[in-house]
């Protein structure tokens, strides 16, 4: 099959200057900061639906405030395709992380139904609120409700305000109480489909436009705290100290060294604090997270087992003492195969040798794992800088990854 | 010689009972916190004060508020021998890190003018007020004063409060215009002396109540900023990363060893921070501190420039950015050899076999380096800790330690 991309619509600078668009929206002057039921996710959700009615869909606004913009099949039955992503935010965003998959898709939409083209399928476009869990405790309520796991406790979650979730959805105009009523139908649905920037910096090393996901990587997050004895800088001989951070130190370049010796796996020190510190004194306390991912469940709950037992046996060494408090911790989630290959297939369609690759982030799709099969495809994003102003994709690479969505619809389709 | 203990008044209960006293003396509810010219010190210097009397000494508060308490020469001329240690002290402090040396200096002279003695030299008890440096940016100032080295333009620091050290001073009934007459003359001063706690586990681990101070650490002060990449905890694999944490344990882990290398040398990192940092962001920022101290200059300034090299090769190593920010230096301040050994031999006549050791921590006593001789005398510290409520030396110790000055003034007038 040969597409020839001159004849298509050119997405790449449509999409770019919405993303503009939507990035003016923010909760604080100078930078983009949009979180979830905030006054600029609330302007958001508007422009968004606007954009959807623009390009020929139904549009509401979900019980967990998710944009739903409905374009009908052909016939009006069959089955539905979700595509969708986030327009929320992390404080001091970039314009691309979340909106450059929703305004894909919608533009994607909008130029069939501006040539006047239907799917033997609906289309389901939807916006999620809740993906980067800045605001409240949990996350990916949108995405959770479609999938029928939300669970209603987070209704209760309290913001720094001290401003519940159900509060909050119901200022934003939502009525939490038929969030069950969103739960698809997973035999009546095809898949979900997202289109992301990397947020890495894998595709720009390798020269590659673009990414097919494999699995999103299962999680395990933890804190450590190491103690030892606090004293003097000057009084205490060195063979006599039990340094707390000297012996942290020590664990965080044990912990790279494990995740280095497993492809695919990371682990990261992110924090790392000093109580009561000074200048003149011995620390006698650290405190460090630890963030451990794989695509690979075992090999991530191994490698967690090993990175204990070397920070155990670390402070054994050092005469300090060391706990390891488990945190968040969740299992890889899986991209379906088909839905993938077919994704591959219209990427290389549209010139692209996309590269198969695992997601180290978290995404929308993965509330979906086991209950409706899902696909991602990655944006090259410059640098690997996300979570910061200076995000970018090319609208060239933009351009590109709404031409292999179309592409995919297409197949889907046949 | 021979002494008999049993025969001389019995000091270590006194000397912790008035040291009880002073540590009520706080600027803060619970714990003790006695800075430079605050309400604290103002009652201590009146306490302190009135003990100075009770020994039969004449008292002044100098221009920079050091108690000066005098002991007349039997004949009224002849030099002076000046023994002291300070009053003020860090937050939330131990209560004999300082006072322990003026008290025990007072309650020795007491001795003498309650038995009637006088010596062929006049003693001068001094109680500094300014060595701990939390409140002003310089430190040793009443030291200074007496050594001739004060720098006036310290008059002009301001605290926390933007309160000038001069404006404190006035406050305190203190005239800074007279610091230049505080100046002893070095040919008519016999030496400084000053008892003080170790601050470190040196003499409690090997067992001995008493310690005389060879010389007092010269340091190295530093900061060090580490410039890597920040990226997310997920999408960064691990050979691409540039990690400022990383690279900092690195760094860390380097100055550990290159100091236990070296005997007597210490080194410390005793603030390490991970600016902006999140559990699920690859640090891009690190800045810690450096404190690096040996009683033997060319050992330390060789560590520093080993350091140094260390580090900058850990940074080019991982791709990251260094800079080493030089902070305060001091040479090592040795004690006069004559008096030292006749402390020792004084110490020795009480039954004590004293250490030989350097002070890791800066003292008065080396604001004299160069001008007046001077010399230490350390009493153990249990478990080493100081600057902190559970600075602790027993009654015992403390007794010992007074005996072996009342003999050491003995030994003086031979």
């Amino acid at each position: 099959m040969h597409v020839n991309v001159a004849d298509q619509p050119a997405f790449g600078e449509a999409i770019a200057t919405r993303l503009a668009e939507l990035a003016a929206l923010s909760d604080e002057p100078g930078r983009l900061t949009r979180l979830y039921l905030g006054p600029a996710h609330r302007r958001a959700t508007d422009l968004v639906a606007y954009w959807m009615r623009e390009a020929g869909m139904s549009v509401r606004i979900d019980p967990l405030a998710s944009v739903v913009g409905r374009y009908e099949a052909r016939d009006g039955g069959g089955k539905t395709l979700l595509i969708g992503s986030h327009i929320d935010s992390v404080r001091n965003a970039g314009r691309f992380d979340g909106p450059l998959g929703v305004v894909t898709a919608i533009d994607v939409v909008k130029a069939a139904f501006k040539s006047g083209k239907r799917f033997p399928f609906a289309i389901e476009v939807i916006a999620f609120g809740d993906e980067e869990g800045v605001r409240f405790a949990s996350t990916l309520s949108g995405s959770r409700a479609l999938a029928g796991t939300f669970d209603e406790k987070a209704l209760d979650e309290l913001d720094g305000n001290t401003i519940s979730r159900r509060e909050a959805l119901t200022a934003f105009g939502c009525d939490p109480r038929h969030v069950a009523a969103e739960k698809r139908e997973p035999e009546r649905t095809i898949g979900y489909v997202e289109v992301h920037i990397e947020q890495g910096p894998v595709l720009e090393q390798q020269g590659l436009p673009l990414g097919i996901v494999t699995a999103i990587d299962g999680v395990t997050r933890g804190i450590v705290d190491v103690e030892g004895i606090a004293g003097h800088a000057g009084t205490v001989p060195m063979a006599m100290r039990h340094d707390a951070l000297t012996a942290a130190a020590e664990m965080v370049l044990a912990v790279e060294q494990r995740a280095r010796a497993q492809p695919n796996l990371v682990a990261t020190i992110g924090k790392l604090d000093v109580p009561r510190s000074a200048p003149n004194t011995i620390p006698g306390r650290v405190r460090f997270t630890l963030d451990i991912r794989s695509p690979v469940d075992a090999e991530r709950t191994q490698a967690v087992e090993d990175i204990k037992a070397v920070i155990a046996t670390v402070a054994r060494r050092r005469g300090v003492l060391q706990r390891f408090t488990p945190g968040h911790q969740a299992p890889a989630a899986f991209c379906d195969e088909r839905l993938s290959a077919q994704l591959a297939a219209a990427a290389e369609a549209c010139g692209a040798t996309p590269k198969r690759m695992p997601s180290g982030a978290g995404h929308d799709a993965m509330a979906f794992y086991k209950i409706i099969p899902f696909a991602m495809l990655f944006v090259r994003c410059r640098g690997g800088i996300s979570h910061n102003p200076d995000e970018f994709a090319s609208a060239a690479d933009i351009d590109l990854a709404a031409h292999a969505l179309a592409n995919f619809l297409d197949r889907i389709a046949a």
